[in-house]
């Protein structure tokens, strides 16, 4: 191989693990815009916490439990002891992933990967979640759930054999982050106030819209990386297709959403129309390489029709998930895997099978283990905070300060 | 060509199209920014819809209309059937574009900039045109307008011929938004307020610098790809001489804006300084491959002395643009074109006139264009929002929500 | 050499260059979150004015005094006449920098590092110094100071002569701003009420800590093209390990910090968190390519444990640097300087004699610089606001404006 062709890879994987670390701070800007001011101080720290406590998770193990094996080719799930030890004698050659990336950039980019599954809890949880306990969760999941399951297609695993497809993590990364969140938000119950003695859901706006566009926007950008760097080399044809779909998935999402709100209610809202794009964002992952243009834009439309309803269902379901997490995340990651069945160039019966029995196989998995770990730290310390706590702030009560606390109305 | 210099061109063109696509993020934050809190929801709105709808219209037609005849070679403006069908059989290859990049890239960095022209015209009509209207100038404008002028140039069109030189569009994209807002600007008339009873501009100051300020700073970044990227490949001495000019002259722009509102005023004004450099990346935009680094430093000093002036001048003309678009994109447009004729590696009498020519012609063109679709929504729908929801502020009467609604004070 | 390579080269040190001057907007938000609301609009001017005139001074004789006789290998101190002049003959070939980037390239590259020196004293003496006089010191220390002190390594000159070792600048870029800060802190003395009758400090909080935590993120972004971009070409074995190095670097040192802060003050401090971080990025930057993943976690550790010791001992000396940089960018940059002698592939006695050596002289010749420079502003305009401009604020009497002039509570 040219040695500019494989600098040429790698220069395009480590741009796209820039653009994917990146996405934490859309997440931050997203959650934040959302959720209250008296919270803003507590969900950044989270997010400040999953980002350099995740990659330093992935460093200790969650790599190398994702991807086992690279140097003798076996499974065990159990073999590995840490990143710390040398790379593979050829991992700084083309030889290592077909002149694709280094050793070091594939650590990197997986890692940058890890931390987004914890990300998206993050936001389900806002607001009345114990620092502790999530702390606690994160470190678990990310370094040990979502590389379990990662392992089972990206590693080589039975997912792999079985034919199932996820391009890009609609399942891996996005289901892997909604399920724990659905199961999260199920044993958190929800904030106060949130539903009404009838009730009937009443909204909590968030204290900062113009950040949480921005998030979305810095999301979105992120996604070129995400989904561009998921090639797993700079191939002209393949990473060019991947941007188009996913930009035109992105678009008809917030479009599709936008209108269908627009009809059901009456309103231009924008909140609608940012969730819309994320789910077309989400649900173009699986399959952003074997769509076409076309493909993507009713798979982007189909994904804005579902945050619309699917929000309304999760509101309906008394639970309370102040970003639209498991909509997003959770409905359209599972919507974006089935979708390669569906359309493009994958498309057929047994494919939408197969997709279908892989998304239920992580499903079960992921909500079983975080059941598992949220229940225990429920039962053991606890996981929401005091009613008094939560009125008054999770940031003057865990972090004893606030978000703008020199923030002063001007005299004009 | 070798893979790998294709494969690089390609990542640099990719790499351009994020960037080109996150200034969308620096051009809402900069129209919030100097725009009242009251109206923050709509400016997003109108953000987010530009971005995602001229992205569809760009794949509907817009596309094909700007480079028609890529099978055949015929100029034939009718003959577009939507960018649906499969790409060129040499799409993929480097004979598609001398190896710069894909067809699949073309149209995504391409489809990038068409969104840029509806985007100045949103700053300069913000805080009190009607929602639904301006929607329906946007794909209008997006969808046939810019495409038809970029043909003219950029398609192999008849500017093309007359040799008419527009690097990265200092007149297809920022004169074509600009006299748009002009236009616009002038049918809707000044926000209220905005004129004394004895006819003095009075400042209607904006709710948010600091986003404002970051505005600025991810345009000058976006400007990276949008001149870094209309080399049509990674060229190295082309797109390094091109980011040296497009930074320089960004830098002198801001410097001389500020020395001379200094001077003029007493006063050390941001956002002067601010919009100094809007107008340096402005007036570079049209020869930055052709200049050496002083003259782009001295195209970018004449044009932060344009800001100055200019925005005064629109004052002066009774025109109300809350973000000072007209002189930034128009006036600034049209000096950079005129510019590739009096500096650089251009500059002869001859080509100064097909410029201003050139500049003449599309602003004849699009004033006519906007003055049509803009007076006919006036005469029919109305483009202007009732003084009670313009005072009210449009966010709550269009979107039923503001921007900052769990805002508090501290309590120290 | 292939033009493939030298192209995807060239394409990586053009995106580090992008996102090195993208850290701009990272200091900006980092310095206005940390300080108090009625300075905002003078450190944003200050900001935008370094980062202007910065790279116009760099342009001026900033480049050719750091890089001097490229034509005929002489160090002449006083031989450089401007970068106006023609690029050398082979510039834009391969040859000029090993294929790594063109003179073009490497002019702006280094241009944007320039700018960052003068960033980090903004920071320490925001609040209370003059802008005058400000702009004078940056005019003074980023066109003949940090160039001077650059030459000396990267110019080749005696440090590079020596052995001493500094891969993107803990100390020629990091330590060379930090000292100044320093002097400059030291010069000005405390803001008004930051230490009480009892000598104690007291917190002055800052008015955005959501922003502060987008500009941590935002630099950490923009490191890894100051760190990946300082492998001077897109090596993939050499520039992928600076970025896992960095950004796990970045990691321990966030938690570090935030465990250490706990530890000692029982609470979860996210300023410090976040210093935390930047402390890592500032203390892995001497020795980025040198350092396998583990020493750079251990690297980073070190320097969060120094931040919160650096940040109280600051206090403790009775300096007022309202936004952490001399812990940050002072200390955490001579510590990278040392660990290039302590761990990793140079670890030895002798250089780590060399490394004290080299950010010794360097601190010397910074600190007699800085004082002469600032004395004699303090000595002839005066260096610091009168007492009614700092308590009313500076954007008011500097600027004649606030930074969020329209932003009203909601009345919910």
């Amino acid at each position: 191989m040219e040695t500019g062709l494989f600098t040429a890879n790698n220069v395009w994987m480590m741009v796209c693990t820039a653009l994917v670390f990146f996405m934490h701070m859309g997440f931050a800007f997203l959650e934040i815009g959302l959720t209250r001011e008296k919270n803003t101080i507590n969900i950044l720290f989270k997010n400040i916490f999953i980002i350099t406590v995740g990659l330093l998770m992935y460093y200790i193990g969650g790599f190398n439990l994702m991807y086992p094996g690279f140097e003798d080719g076996d499974m065990g799930l159990l073999k590995f002891a840490g990143f710390g030890i040398a790379p593979p004698e050829n991992g700084m050659t083309p030889d290592y992933a077909d002149g694709g990336y280094t050793w070091w950039t594939d650590f990197l980019f997986q890692g940058m990967f890890a931390a987004t599954a914890a990300t998206i809890v993050s936001g389900a949880v806002a607001e009345r979640i114990k620092i502790g306990p999530f702390m606690i969760f994160t470190i678990i999941y990310v370094g040990l759930v979502y590389p379990i399951v990662g392992a089972w297609k990206w590693g080589g695993g039975f997912l792999d054999g079985l034919g199932f497809y996820d391009f890009a993590g609609s399942t891996l990364v996005h289901s892997v982050g909604g399920w724990a969140a659905l199961v999260a938000v199920w044993l958190l119950g929800a904030r106060i106030g949130k539903f009404g003695a009838d009730g009937k859901p009443k909204a909590l706006p968030g204290h900062n819209i113009p950040l949480a566009t921005a998030g979305v926007l810095i999301l979105w950008l992120g996604w070129f990386g995400f989904n561009g760097g998921s090639v797993l080399s700079a191939d002209p044809a393949l990473t060019s297709l991947t941007l188009v779909t996913t930009c035109l998935a992105a678009a008809a999402g917030g479009v599709g959403a936008f209108i269908l709100s627009a009809i059901l209610y009456k309103n231009y809202d924008l909140t609608m129309f940012l969730n819309g794009i994320l789910g077309g964002l989400v649900g173009i992952t699986a399959g952003a390489d074997q769509m076409a243009p076309f493909d993507a834009i009713l798979i982007g439309l189909i994904a804005g029709a579902i945050i619309v309803l699917g929000v309304a269902l999760v509101d309906k379901s008394k639970l309370d998930d102040p970003v639209g997490a498991i909509a997003v995340h959770l409905i359209c990651g599972v919507w974006g895997t089935i979708a390669v069945g569906v359309f493009g160039a994958m498309a057929s019966f047994d494919q939408f099978l197969i997709q279908l029995a892989g998304a239920g196989i992580v499903g079960i998995f992921c909500v079983t283990c975080a059941f598992l770990i949220i229940l225990t730290l429920k039962k053991t310390v606890g996981i929401r905070v005091s009613k008094e706590e939560e009125i008054e702030g999770l940031d003057l009560h865990e972090h004893g300060m606030n978000a703008y606390p020199d923030f002063r109305m001007n005299q004009h």
